[in-house]
């Protein structure tokens, strides 16, 4: 646990910014309209209010969806404003998925302050999330590419909650038989699907068929992808201050995630050892230290690095098969990049 | 508490029946295509299957909204079929907030058979209900009429779930400070907005304009403002085995329902007895008898019986200026008096 901005998080790129500000308008728009109780739990979400409903200007999401739909509508060459309802639309979601997610998971910190279920409740919060969702089709369904925007847009979420729904199964499987591959199209369902859309979203709201924003899509689901696997990794060895999660959160919750399903299948001599670690009945800090370790010795971290690295690599070379204009291409690289990494890369165009 | 089946619930009326079997074909679409997981969630709350998956024929919801879909579809004149996505959608949504709002409201007892977080753990329910509202979207997307079709659905979901995010602040105003125009509101978006929306929806799908469905909007507003009437006396006083929720529900949870507040503002000298009571900590059950005796005494249970009386008559009223063929006229009547009763009327035409 850390006070509050005890770290800063790393800067954002340009994308982001130019983004949040064609996303901040409808995210207004659809505030004022919500019941008063409810926009206090979302403004709390983006980091615009505390939860006394003070105004506030705290770190929301990343807005990383809301950039792939400006991105893709800049890659359409048409003018991009047309595709700011498809970037609230994925934000709102994304903030949806978030308020429905820590219920779900009984998370009591996000971003270094109390989850909003644990601020006002599991009902308002609950309700607080189906109305943005709700909000984000009303917001597509005003569009004039509304038929297309809206199946995009539910397709997309039908996929996110498929991935949310095969979940849990994977904590009450054995590590040795669990699927690889089953478990990285949930991380692509998780990570990969919204951003995916958001790719879509901009090319249809643009004026453009869907599958123009097919290849974007592809490498936003790869990105999505690395980012999970990457999450797997900070979920357990991460900088609790910059994550803002407490350490080792998915050994705590005895979760399969990619560094315990890939050591515990490496056929190392100590697999054994680990089963006993992981099956321990209220490990203490250096009781899941020493899991973590051995984690790290049977190759579970590096495994999960090369799987990251990976689809990075995949969701770049997919990139350049789209043949887009160098600064759109740029950008979108950067933002693939940052979407996994969380850090700006060093040769993006910054402000 | 009851034994399962044991007060077998009265029978439907037709309008019901049939307006079932339109819907039932979207709804075994959706639970196809829905993660296996979430398809028995949402089976279970169907009536179709138990816990555990194995198939069953129970009572589901009563399907009101949907017949309301069918008869504003033959309203228009026009093949109802086109006009069955819509009856499948709100049959979903009505599922989607009975996930949910058993969640919110922490009850553990629906139609004699534990509530859904219950059996199967509030994350997994939490996404099931998630699960529902986007499929009932994306059936609407998929309709001739999506445009529209998806507008008046998210405008009437909008209107509920304001209702929702009003509800928790009567519980902690003191009864004689709630205006009785405001709870009306909250009863209306919470008994009627879905069931005025599948009024709008059969019209706009069977091509006619959304405005050709105003007043039998209207009128089922009416219906389910006297339904939320009713509700509030069956949750204090209602059959236990016939309603599926233990008695004096709403005292148990110190709820401010049109009972309390109509015997609280009846300046009636016994007020402050009743103040007194409602009062009690942990309240057994001959204190609760107790209760809703002197919430009787102060005419709180007559004046809901005449809110419920008075919206029912304005609801066939409304229904009366619609001008409608004698056969549709007739059925829509039967279901608007089947909303607020949950009983056939003995004029209604039988099977």
């Amino acid at each position: 646990m850390t006070t509050p901005d005890a770290a800063a998080p790393p800067p954002l790129p340009d994308v982001i910014l130019h983004a949040r500000e064609f996303a901040r308008r409808g995210l207004e728009e659809v505030l004022a309209r919500l019941h008063p109780d409810l926009a206090r739990i979302c403004g709390y979400y983006f980091g615009w209010n505390d939860a006394e409903g003070t105004a506030t200007n705290r770190r929301g999401s990343r807005t990383l969806q809301a950039a792939m739909v400006m991105l893709a509508a800049r890659a359409t060459g048409q003018d991009e404003a047309a595709a700011a309802p498809g970037a609230a639309a994925v934000e709102l979601t994304h903030n949806f998925s978030l308020l429905h997610d820590d219920i779900a998971d009984g998370d009591e910190i996000r971003r270094d302050r109390p989850t909003a279920w644990v601020a006002f409740g599991t009902g308002p919060t609950l309700v607080a999330g189906d109305a943005l969702f709700n909000e984000a089709v009303r917001l597509l369904a005003a569009t004039q590419a509304a038929t297309t925007a809206v199946s995009v847009f539910t397709d997309g979420v039908a996929h996110m909650i498929h991935a949310w729904a095969s979940e849990p199964a994977f904590d009450r499987t054995d590590p040795l038989d669990i699927s690889l591959d089953a478990y990285l199209e949930c991380c692509r369902g998780k990570g990969g699907a919204l951003l995916g859309t958001g790719a879509v979203l901009g090319t249809v709201l643009c004026g453009k068929p869907a599958q123009d924003g097919d290849l974007l899509r592809r490498a936003a689901h790869h990105a999505g992808t690395a980012w999970q696997a990457v999450n797997d990794l900070e979920n357990i060895w991460g900088n609790a201050a910059l994550v803002g999660k407490p350490g080792f959160q998915d050994l705590r919750l005895r979760k399969h995630t990619l560094p315990v399903i890939t050591a515990m299948q490496s056929q190392h001599p100590h697999t054994r050892h680990l089963r006993q670690l992981l099956a321990q009945p209220a490990p203490d800090d250096n009781a899941l230290q020493t899991t973590a370790d051995l984690l790290e010795e049977l190759g579970g971290k590096a495994a999960t690095e090369r799987v990251a690295q990976h689809h990075l690599t995949q969701a770049l070379a997919t990139l350049d098969e789209a043949s887009l204009p160098k600064a759109v291409h740029e950008d979108l690289a950067e933002l693939l990049q940052f979407t996994v990494t969380r850090r700006p890369s060093p040769h993006g165009r910054r402000a």
